[in-house]
């Protein structure tokens, strides 16, 4: 069981820190990798230089739209959105044991995606972010499992109740 | 018992939007409200914008420093940071029934908050987003309760399978 993320709606420029933000995320809590629809350089450096001192295998690939992203996985997908149903509702219907593919728009996403999706999916239904529910969501859907993951990074960071200990 | 946010390190130009996620993430997950430590009124105006359309009555005051955001609150404080001891241990020892302020810190924290906090507290010790910190801090702090409850706003989200339906 893996799960991929796709990034729709992204503007280079705009959006640097925010999809930066995304990418990590999913990463942090177990995902193989995300999509980006907008082809963007600087954001693929940027994202490959924690994998690169933080360790694991997370792919990014940019320059993908979300059909392509659906067609070349090939399974069930997800939807995010202040307009779906409720998480603790979805989550017992979403398949387990096979992939996943996790969308998270940008301010305005197509009606087309409301459509194509297996499952839209709200992380409550009020304005907030499209980072937070996609860790909302992650965390929920694997219990917290890959937070504390061993990546076997160069750098490794080790809890401290009081200052900062990193292994490098 | 509630909770109020602080955020450290605001750069208005340059954080607007992660700092107003950070702001509508503590709204949408039950917080009273926001302290940032820059003056932004900016940022301001739209978090109450929000508040104005979507109900409740969140708070956010810039220009309020961590240490004095420390003395107004007078509770506990949890910083949020990939340095700290992991959430699933620290929720344990979090005192229940009182208030609660809860830091989070642009890229770079001084060491006095690592000192001053009662809590450093990690979400993951992997490089993500202060945003996914704080969502799944809150959401597993108050297990989920605040998501879907009604705030009374003019406009209403009502969760829905396919499209989008909103009541105003």
């Amino acid at each position: 069981m893996g799960f991929r993320v796709m990034r729709m709606g992204h503007r280079p420029q705009r959006d640097k820190r925010v999809t930066t933000h995304v990418a990590l995320v999913a990463r942090a809590l177990g995902a193989d990798g995300i999509f980006v629809d907008a082809a963007d350089a600087v954001l693929e450096e940027s994202v490959r230089s924690v994998v690169d001192r933080f360790g694991g295998d997370f792919e990014i690939e940019t320059g993908v739209g979300w059909r392509e992203a659906i067609r070349r996985t090939g399974c069930a997908t997800v939807h995010l959105t202040m307009y779906g149903q409720r998480v603790d509702d979805a989550l017992g219907k979403i398949p387990r044991g096979g992939d996943l593919l996790i969308m998270v728009g940008a301010e305005k996403v197509p009606p087309e995606v409301y459509r194509a999706a297996d499952f839209n999916v709200s992380v409550g239904n009020q304005p907030h972010s499209e980072i937070a529910a996609l860790a909302i969501f992650l965390d929920r859907y694997t219990g917290g499992a890959a937070l504390y993951a061993d990546r076997g990074g160069r750098m490794k960071v080790i809890p401290n109740e009081r200052g900062k200990t990193v292994e490098s």
